[in-house]
């Protein structure tokens, strides 16, 4: 079964208080060198049907319609064999 | 400069209440056939630095302190050539 | 009609990465006294019938279910005659 | 210490997908009688300092600049004696 995932973030020109927050946060952690950070939302579907285009339109759909607000947000759909949560594993952090 | 991507994504093993609240209300839209729904967080932030193990590693030290709760989420870091907000461009969305 | 807010925040022993990272911004944007901050989630509804025990209980009922995971997460719930949209309004800011 | 709430809710002309989730799964679990869901956040803020019209107006700054967009979303600050979590905790749910 596709595993699609739907990439949404705040649009260039909205101001993101939670990307600025972790990006005032990082230098007193030690962290130097991050110049900027856009935090949004990462959502994994689990979806029946063959992994073709006509399952993609009908993501695409889903993320116009219910997973993001096109006014304020941009959003990318693409298959992705393995799961955050299986990277991790894999990375031995899981 | 290279940008660098953190999926953070609750574990699999911890319930994921927006996730739930997503796919029940999928039917009621007329989307049929997902089975599954997670909902977890993208970051997207600009590095300074050369694009290598060590930029990595500086990440994953930012996603383990900051960006994540190594308890209840598993993350991947990963460099990425262009933004949502490109992409969506790119498809004419944005 | 009644407005019942559910106020959902991480359980006191859990790490909160959001709110640590407003924690760690806020010197560099020159506010101190500021010793801890938690970042949760509020929802509010407007749910038909009386404004009593019972609607309270179905509302407390959803947000076991629905708006929180009860593993990592804290709620409280309560009627509120103004929406955070009406106070804005009222102090001239929306 | 003066434990100070900051509640951000999107604007009402916003279109709010989190909120939209929320109210479309509610029937499917049997939950009926909402009209209306809107998500937003909330932040618990421990401030040194008494409790009083300087502090409330230090916390107003805070939100316009780093807890909120002021765009999109109205923001509301009151000093609150107790804590989502003392709250659960009275009622047995902690």
């Amino acid at each position: 079964m596709p595993r699609v995932v739907v990439d949404v973030m705040p649009k260039p020109e909205i101001l993101d208080p939670q990307g600025k927050a972790v990006l005032g946060a990082l230098p007193r952690l030690g962290f130097t060198g991050v110049t900027d950070v856009r935090q949004g939302k990462r959502f994994e579907l689990e979806v029946e049907g063959d992994d073709g285009d006509e399952l993609l339109a009908r993501v695409r759909s889903m993320a116009e319609t219910l997973l993001s607000n096109p006014v304020i947000e941009d959003f990318e759909v693409h298959v992705e064999e393995h799961s955050v949560a299986e990277v991790a594993h894999e990375a031995g952090r899981a």
